[in-house]
């Protein structure tokens, strides 16, 4: 069974949990491939061959080593299911997705690989404590452009029965090939691109039991926490 | 990290997907303690010391051997948190956990013992394909009531940004000592009973990829999934 592994919750960061409570090095005992954020929503992390990098508000990209994380998606990559995409982006490749992959029910990997034409990203500025809700840091977030840039599209479809727990729909993020371009994905264009999913099995949610902040936290209410997420990552 | 194993989801109960999609014999590799139901919504199992008994529509209890089962929670038992309650019943259970517990972010199975002055369960019948939705089984299920019983109660408080996947709140069926009475629990009144609990420390769910009545149905709105939820299972 290849589960999707994931630590914390979108809810969580909703109500501006953003302390780390997972390390990066354990993380990577769950997969190789993924997404996910550092303490304090510092930047925007790419899950690539089992390194994982991390897209700054400054526009930079740097390794991540021992950090302590909020919320991360991993998952062991063996991507079965590979189409060529022409004139590729986030509408189509959406539209392509849900007719090809019959996804409704679980939860998919999704990779696109190519030269890129457009790329836009957001990178989340570095919060400090006491740190406000998701939805107050989007007037903060640096929105990047970038140019015929190769590179790879890595995230998760997730269905709308765990909008909440995830991001329903498609959470994607975006590193170029020399790991100087990234963040969260906004939209893209690109002539000729090579979309891979893997159907994945289930969920492996790991909640950060041990943190009494996250245990004694009252959490707001499962409308509140759509909205921020409709909000913040859409 | 102990978590809840769960296999399906309400969602897929509710619209009427009852067909069996792991065996009884798979479920106990993932815990000893829990609850479920089988194939086509026959009866209300209790899983109790590795052991899973089936109560049925007609009042008996049986043991499931090799059986095929939509849904299951189970996780291996081990209960830290211990206390007496006087005059025990579903409210003041549900108060004392919510105050004891700290719970409100996390999944925790719930057991509780000793000599019920009152018990009530009910039991859905054995639904034929093809098979309606959850909703309109409940005007088939039977009602059970019992008066001096010793048993167990046994279950799961699910949180609220779970509710579709489980059931948000408290999950609970019952079993007594002779393993001759039980089902989804209604209602009960103890004048001595022990509550015991133990925080799990997040959610391993399996979904059944493998089926293709699940892979290929289209899911309810979200709202049609919480409204058939909280008709059927509170």
């Amino acid at each position: 069974m290849a589960k999707l592994f994931q630590h914390g919750t979108l809810a969580m960061l909703v109500d501006g949990l953003f302390g780390g409570t997972i390390d990066s090095n354990e993380l990577l005992k769950h997969g190789d491939f993924g997404i996910g954020t550092a303490e304090g929503l510092n930047g925007e992390l790419i899950v690539l061959n089992g390194v994982i990098y991390q897209a700054l508000a400054d526009g930079s990209v740097q390794k991540v080593n021992d950090e302590m994380l909020p919320f991360a998606d991993v998952n062991w990559s063996k991507f079965e299911n590979r189409v060529q995409v022409e004139n590729a982006n986030m509408q189509n490749v959406d539209q392509l997705l849900s007719k090809e992959a019959m996804f409704h029910n679980t939860f998919v990997a999704i990779k696109l690989t190519g030269t890129f034409d457009k790329v836009q990203t957001r990178v989340v500025e570095k919060q400090e404590r006491p740190y406000p809700g998701l939805s107050e840091t989007a007037s903060q977030q640096k929105v990047f452009d970038a140019q015929t840039i190769s590179g790879t599209v890595v995230g998760y479809y997730t269905p709308e029965l765990f909008n909440g727990a995830g991001v329903a729909g498609m959470h994607l993020h975006f590193l170029d090939d020399k790991h100087q371009f990234g963040g969260h994905l906004l939209g893209f264009e690109a002539t000729k691109a090579v979309l891979s999913w893997q159907i994945l099995d289930g969920l492996d949610l790991e909640l950060p039991t041990g943190d009494s902040e996250f245990m004694g936290h009252h959490p707001s209410s499962m409308e509140d926490v759509h909205q921020s997420i409709s909000e913040s990552e859409k």
